[in-house]
């Protein structure tokens, strides 16, 4: 069967745009992208986007064929999905695999999320019914109180600190600071973290990734197409989904994403490749302690270790795995729908040597961990470069 | 590469039902279709549900992980699709292709939709999300207000009338008569439609669609499990998809759906079969217009001539082409995400000749036309059973 490359990328600026809307914000990313794979667009085939809760947002489902008009590509196939906050990234992977069943040679994949135009209130419902709508959210558990369950039986079972997770808000800021299209580009101290306001306790404000607007764009190809209009294709090597509860009281455990570990085990078996093998990873820092379990789910460092090994430095840009380059959903910025592509475009930056002054160095396998609700979802794809 | 064959089907009745929920529902189809499988659940690899704004009927987005953990399947890859009122009809296809990329052997694809818990106006609201939120719904155009346009359109043009249209509803009654799981299980007559309330000028209460609570589930396998776990395997011969612009007044023509056009070619071409081959088809009569404008695109008669061909009784039961045996959508009842799922199940059900009283003789064909929006995507499959 024929690999699948990304041949091309384009995101906009994350953050509040008041001036922007949904259609903006997508035509922008879908362009941009079209323009980076140097592809007319009459040359792609169908289409896949990602988005949360465009119903609840801005009023509007249907969203697949709207961004299918509004880029210019009115008649192709053009579906939405979502899983929560891996809208983005399942939408990668049904644009992936609707390559792999020989159905399009080339397929654009987007994510997009316009949440400023609502209250934070009506956000906080929305992003509610990420997880269990009648079992949590309907008794007032938010999804930061969600997690916040889960850091703190992260640190009984395993000591992990506060100041742990606020390292991981801090090395985060610090990656952000030097990627222009990031929400938040300046950095913060640890003592900024642990001295912001109490959201969910343990998890403070700089815990917690923001209210985003934004989308990002990747254009897939098949291996012939994808060697014709791209110098430097980067390869899907794997691309692995699961799933778990919807509700956190189901779970076995809260300290563990489960979702995340059969997904990150079967990715692995796919590309062949061990988590040591992996130069750099994107992966859904939601909220600080997201990150730590992401590490530990992935296998960079054992269960329980995750504070540590992020104390230690293993994650910062010159570490051992160097973990949200691109400054994570923490500084990046969180669009829900459209964060599993943003994290697929900072992967392919980084193994193109396009990534700027956070570019790591010499870069040749990259994995990408996005995750729906709190782990309900979780789909990760490892990508590669040509030797 | 591999055939793509049902296997299992299941679907709950058609109804208003204050005293189930969306989890109800999608647990019963899928338990039904699991059940009629005579497989175990742990066959199944991944999942695909079709559902089109459960955010804004029920509060809950994230429905593919809330299936797969409610019908007992957690862990499984699942994930959501929406298109609108296509969003069954996608759900079956990427079940389809996700079969043909070799990534699954066994799969289940449902659809679902829980409408009446929330008030009339609000349904009126979410459903206007179907199509252009922003260059229709916002200035007062609702759906029947949008299917009104293309009816008006279609009876200048071709000169039309709304005794044909009232036509398609009474047929439809008469066959959804006989369909024990449809919302209204009798028969309506000529006069009654053409005297039912105007809801939006032609169209009255009865060329409408109601709101529906509803769930259908199928199972599909690739070819040799198909075969070793299904005496009568109905196999996938062609899906096939398209979109057209969301706004109505952005199209080449009113009075014509040109997605279903490319969508209905594209799976002629895939089935390598004619219009004529056809022995039977479910087809998206959200508003009688609406069959009408289905029965022209899939060419079953010439573009115009819809009317003329649905009053000389060419798509009764017993006519030339039987068209909407379950009742459609008019009488079977119209739960948005179900839909495209519920057509494929009484396509298989007429060729495993267990249709019961609505059974066509010798049913060998049949093909299935979801429409989401007013017709800005449109997906087409067609089904065949071993001679």
């Amino acid at each position: 069967m024929t690999r699948v490359g990304i041949i091309g990328v384009g995101i906009t600026a994350f953050g509040e745009f008041w001036e922007k809307g949904l259609r903006d914000l997508i035509v922008e990313a879908g362009m941009a992208a079209i323009q980076d794979a140097h592809l007319e667009g009459a040359k792609i085939d169908a289409g896949y986007v990602g988005s949360m809760s465009p119903g609840r947002f801005i009023g509007q489902e249907h969203i697949g064929a709207l961004v299918a008009d509004y880029v210019g590509l009115t008649g192709i196939p053009a579906t939405r999905v979502e899983a929560a906050c891996a809208s983005g990234g399942l939408a990668l992977r049904q644009a992936y695999l609707s390559i792999k069943a020989g159905e399009n040679k080339v397929v654009v994949a987007g994510g997009v999320e316009k949440m400023t135009d609502v209250s934070v209130e009506r956000a906080m419902v929305t992003l509610g019914g990420a997880g269990d709508q009648e079992w949590e959210l309907f008794h007032g558990a938010t999804f930061p109180g969600l997690y916040a369950l889960m850091a703190r039986r992260h640190m009984l079972e395993y000591g992990t600190t506060e100041e742990q997770m606020a390292l991981v808000a801090v090395k985060n800021h610090r990656n952000g600071a030097l990627n222009p299209k990031a929400q938040y580009q300046s950095e913060v101290t640890i003592e900024q973290v642990m001295k912001s306001s109490p959201v969910a306790t343990p998890l403070k404000l700089l815990d917690c990734s923001p209210i985003t607007d934004g989308a990002a764009v990747v254009i897939l190809a098949e291996e012939k197409m994808a060697r014709k209009y791209c110098e430097k294709p980067v390869w899907i090597d794997a691309s692995a989904q699961a799933s778990d509860t919807l509700a956190l009281h189901d779970r076995k455990s809260l300290s563990r994403t489960d979702a995340a570990i059969a997904a990150g085990k079967r990715a692995y078996q796919q590309a062949n490749l061990k988590p040591k093998d992996i130069d750099f990873a994107e992966v859904h820092d939601c909220f600080t302690i997201a990150e730590i379990m992401a590490i530990e789910a992935l296998g960079f460092c054992p269960i329980g270790k995750g504070g540590k090994f992020t104390e230690e430095g293993n994650t910062a840009r010159d570490g051992s795995i160097p973990v949200n380059t691109s400054g994570g959903l923490k500084a990046k910025g969180h669009p829900v729908g459209a964060t599993g592509i943003a994290q697929a475009i900072e992967a392919t930056l980084q193994l193109r040597g396009d990534a700027g002054k956070r570019q790591v160095k010499d870069a040749k396998v990259g994995l990408a961990h996005n995750v729906g609700g709190s782990g309900a979802t979780c789909v990760v794809h490892i990508l590669r470069r040509d030797a």
